[in-house]
C-alpha cells in the first residue's frame, strides 16, 4: 500500500509556479465558504517522513487563512492530557462548525511504542478502536474529515539526513531522531497499512501522498483538501441512517426497568442523620485518597423532574473539599456549543486528576429530551447509544470511577412535588408550565428510560435505578453507591 | 482590624428560618437580572478559616442558581498553570458578562509562604501588586467584585478542633492542617491585615465576616452579596474617568519615533538567502533549546497594513517545529470574547512551556484601531497603557521572552502594495475598501504609535521599530532581533 506510492512524482518549478496562486485562491475562497457551512473541517496529517510532516503543516498554515485555522501536533502529553482518557486531547482540539483544525503526528510513534512493548496489544487495541469511534463520530456529526499518510522511501530518506550529516548549515532541519525512525520501519510498516486499512472509511478515507518531491507533495494535499472540501461545500448535509424509529417504541405495556423499581422504601429522619453522618465522613476521607491517588470520579445525575437530584448532590458535595469537585449543571446548549458535536461539551468537563466532576442532567439528554423532543433526528439518537458507551468506555479504561444514577418517583409524588414548590418562595422559578407539558410523555420518556439503561449499563459505568419517593432514603442510597464504587476503585487501582 | 470583628455576632435557628427562603428567592432573582446585565461578579472568599471557606463556598451554591455560577478553589498550581505567570489561573477563571465566579483560597497561603521564606520579599510584593493590578482592571471593566474575609478567633477555633479529636465520627472536616494554620496566625495577622489595607478599593471593600456562628456567616454574606448586586444592576455603568484626549493629540508637526525610523536599508537577494539560511538554523537550535530549558516566548507584531507581518512570521515559523509554535492572528473580538475584559484573550493564548506564541495584531489594537476609530472609549484607552505594562511585566517576571515589533513603510510604499494585491488573485481578499480609508487617517494613526512604543517600551518587553520598505532587510533585522533576544534568555536563566 506504501510502497505501492512510490512512482516518483514530481512537479516542476515552472508548473509549481503556474498552479499555485490559483490553487491558494481556490483554497481561500472554498475557506470563506465554509465559514458560513455548518460541518468542521478535520485535516489529519501522518506519515513516515517528520520533516515532511512539520513543512506540509507550514505550507497549510502559509497557504490557507490561518484566522479560520487550528494547528494542533500531537507531542508528549501534558499533565493534564495524561490525567483524562487519551482522546481528551483530540476531542478538546475539534474545530467548530465553519472552522478547520489540523491534527499532526502521533499515529506512528503509537505504532512504534506498540513495537517497543511500550503499548500493550490491549491498549493499542483499545486506541485504534476508540481512534475509529471518534472518526465514526465527527463524520456522523457532519464534519468533513480528510487525511493523509505521507510516504517517503526509505532509500531516499537515507539519501536526505547524509546529505544533512555533511553540510550541517543547510541540515538543520533535521536529526538523530530521524535517523532512529528509519530504523524501525521495516518492522513498523505492516502494522501502520493494516492500522490506515482499519481507519479508512466511506466518509474518511486516506491519501497515501508519494513525499519525496516537496513541490509535488504540497500540490497535491491542497488540491485533495480543495476538491473535498468544494464536494462537501455542494453537498446536502448526509441525513444518516436511522432505523424506524417504532422499533424504538414497543407496547405501553411492556414492562420496563422502571416497573421494577420498588417506590415503598421509606427512612426514619433519626435513622437518616445517623448514616448520613457516617456515609459522609467515609465519602471525604474516601475523597482525600483519591485526590492523593489520582483516582478522578464521575458522577452522572438523571431523574424525573422534581425527583431530588440537587438533594442529592448538595449531601455528597457536603462531604467533598470546596477544590475537589465540580458540579457541572446541564442546561440546553449555549449557541457557542451548539457548533461542537453533543458530546464535546462533557469530555470539556472532565475532571482533573484526583477530583470528582458531578453532572446535573448528562449526555443521556440525548437519548432522552432530544429523543422524545425531536431536538435530535432518529438517526442521531439511535447512533448516541454507541457513542456514549465508547465514551465511558474511554473513562473507565482511563481509571475513572464512573457511577450513573436514575432518581425513580410515581407521577403522584412528582404532581405533589410541583405543588409543593409553587408555595415555596425561592423554588418557583423551578416550577414552569414545561413542567406540567412533559408529564403528559411520562410513558414515552419511561420507554426511553428503559432502553437507555438496558443499553448503556456497563461494568465500567453502571446505571443505578434509585427509589425516590423518599428523599431521605434516596439520599442514602446513592451516598452508599458512590462510597462503596470509590473504596472498590481504590482497591483496584 | 480582623479582633475588632471579634464582636460575638450571631443568628438563632429561628430568625434563620424565618429570613433564608426570602434570601434565597431574592439571590436568585438577582441572579437571573444579571443574566441580562453588561458585567461579571467575581466573589472573592479569603479567611483565617478554612472549614469556615469550604461551607460558604458550599452555601452559596446551594443557595445560588448553579448554572450561573462557577466556583475556583485555588489549590496547588497544576503543570500548564505554573508554565504560565501566577495570575493566568485567574485570569482563565474570569467569568464572562452576566455570570458569576466564586473565587476561593489562596490569600492567606500566599502570606504564610512568604512568612516560611518560601517567597522573597521582592515575589510577594510583586503578587500584591499585580493582584491589585488584576482588581483594578476588573473594576475599571465594570465587574462587580464582592469580597469576604472570614475571621475565626483563634480561641474558638482551638476550642472546636480539640471537641473534632475527641469525636473523629464527627469530627471528619477539620483535620492536621488547621492546627499548623493556627500555629502561624499570630505572625501572619499583621500582614494579612496589610494586605487587606492595601487591597481596598473604592469599587471592591472587603467584609470583614465574623465566622463563629455559621448561620450569622452564611446569612451575612448572602446579605452582603445580594444589596451589592442589586445596587449595582441599579446603577449606570460607571463612565470611568478620562482626560481630555487632545492631551494625547499634540501637533503634527511633532517629531515622532516613527519619524527617527531610516526607511533607506536594502538587502540583496543573494546576501538575503545566506543570511536567512544561517538565521533560521541558528533560531531553530534556540527553539529546541528553549524547549528543554521550558523558557516561552511571545512575539507580538504590529505594523501599517501591507507592511509584510505575514512574510516575517513565516521566515520565523519555517525555523519551528510544527508543535512549538502558534500564529494567534487577533481579528475583532467574537462575540464570545466581547464578555470578557479586553485582555482576557490574549492571556488565554499564552504560550505553554518552552513554545512560541506569535501574535499577528496583539493586544495594542485597543491604542491603535480602537482609540482612533472610537470603539474604545477615552476612558479605555487611557488606562490601557497601564494595564498592558501590567500584563507584560507579568510575562517577563515568568520568565518568557517578549518582543514587540513594529513593521514601518512609508504611505507610498504602502498605496504601491495595496496594487499590487490588487493585481494578484489570492490576495486580492487581503485588500478592501477599509484599507484605503485607513490611509486617511496615517497621522492620527502615527501619533498614537509614537505614545504606545514610548509609554509601553520596557527592559523585559521591547519594542523594535522595523525599517520594512524592504521586505527582505526587514525580514532580517526581526529574525536577528528574535536570535538575539532568545540567545540573551537562555543565557540569563
Amino acid at each position: 500500500m506504501l510502497q505501492a506510492a512510490e512512482v516518483g512524482n514530481t512537479l516542476s518549478k515552472a508548473e509549481f509556479r503556474e498552479v499555485v496562486p490559483r490553487l491558494r485562491l481556490d483554497l481561500v475562497n472554498a475557506q470563506y465558504d465554509l465559514k458560513g457551512a455548518d460541518f468542521p473541517v478535520v485535516v489529519i496529517i501522518a506519515g513516515d517522513d517528520r520533516v515532511a510532516a512539520n513543512e506540509v503543516v507550514n505550507r497549510l498554515n502559509e497557504w490557507l487563512d490561518t484566522r479560520f485555522i487550528r494547528t494542533h501536533v500531537m507531542g508528549g502529553r501534558s499533565e493534564a492530557e495524561l490525567a483524562r482518557p487519551q482522546f481528551w486531547r483530540l476531542w478538546q482540539s475539534i474545530p467548530p462548525k465553519g472552522s478547520m483544525a489540523i491534527w499532526a503526528g502521533g499515529l506512528l510513534r503509537q505504532v512504534v511504542a506498540h513495537l517497543a512493548g511500550e503499548v500493550s496489544d490491549l491498549d493499542f487495541e483499545s486506541w485504534a478502536s476508540h481512534l475509529e469511534g471518534l472518526q465514526d463520530a465527527l463524520v456522523a456529526d457532519g464534519a468533513l474529515v480528510v487525511k493523509f499518510f505521507l510516504h517517503t522511501p526509505e532509500s531516499e530518506q537515507r539519501v536526505r539526513l547524509k546529505r544533512a550529516q555533511k553540510d550541517p548549515a543547510l541540515g538543520w532541519r533535521v536529526d538523530q531522531r530521524d535517523w532512529a525512525a528509519l530504523d524501525t520501519m521495516p518492522e513498523a510498516r505492516p502494522v501502520v497499512e493494516r492500522l490506515l486499512r482499519r481507519l479508512s472509511a466511506a466518509g474518511a478515507p486516506w491519501t497515501v501522498v508519494e513525499a519525496t518531491d516537496a513541490r509535488y507533495r504540497d500540490v497535491t494535499i491542497a488540491r485533495t483538501l480543495l476538491s473535498a472540501l468544494t464536494a462537501r461545500l455542494a453537498q446536502q448535509p448526509a441525513a444518516g441512517v436511522a432505523l424506524s424509529p417504532e422499533l424504538f417504541a414497543p407496547g405501553a405495556d411492556q414492562l420496563t426497568v422502571l416497573s421494577h423499581c420498588d417506590l415503598s422504601a421509606r427512612l426514619e429522619k433519626a435513622d437518616y442523620r445517623k448514616r448520613l453522618n457516617r456515609l459522609q465522613a467515609r465519602l471525604h476521607a474516601l475523597s482525600l485518597e483519591a485526590r492523593e491517588r489520582g483516582i478522578s470520579t464521575v458522577l452522572a445525575f438523571e431523574g424525573w423532574d422534581a425527583a431530588g437530584k440537587g438533594g442529592v448532590i448538595r449531601r455528597i458535595t457536603q462531604s467533598l473539599e470546596a477544590g475537589d469537585y465540580r458540579v457541572i449543571p446541564t442546561a440546553a446548549p449555549t449557541e457557542e456549543e451548539r457548533r461542537y458535536h453533543y458530546l464535546w461539551r462533557f469530555w470539556r468537563d472532565l475532571p482533573p486528576a484526583g477530583t470528582f466532576a458531578i453532572f446535573d442532567r448528562t449526555w443521556y439528554g440525548r437519548v432522552l429530551v432530544e429523543r422524545i423532543e425531536g431536538f435530535a433526528s432518529d438517526a442521531e439518537w439511535q447512533r448516541a447509544y454507541d457513542e456514549i458507551n465508547d465514551f465511558e468506555e474511554q473513562l473507565a479504561e482511563r481509571g475513572y470511577l464512573v457511577q450513573k444514577f436514575w432518581l425513580h418517583i410515581s407521577p403522584d409524588e412528582q404532581l405533589a412535588r410541583f405543588q409543593a414548590r409553587e408555595d415555596t418562595p425561592y423554588k418557583q422559578h423551578k416550577i414552569t408550565e414545561e413542567d406540567y407539558r412533559n408529564r403528559e410523555r411520562w410513558s414515552e420518556y419511561e420507554q426511553a428510560v428503559d432502553q437507555m439503561v438496558l443499553r448503556t449499563s456497563s461494568d465500567g459505568a453502571p446505571w443505578f435505578v434509585i427509589a425516590a419517593n423518599d428523599k431521605l432514603s434516596a439520599r442514602i442510597e446513592v451516598l452508599e453507591k458512590v462510597t462503596t464504587g470509590l473504596k472498590q476503585a481504590l482497591r483496584r487501582l
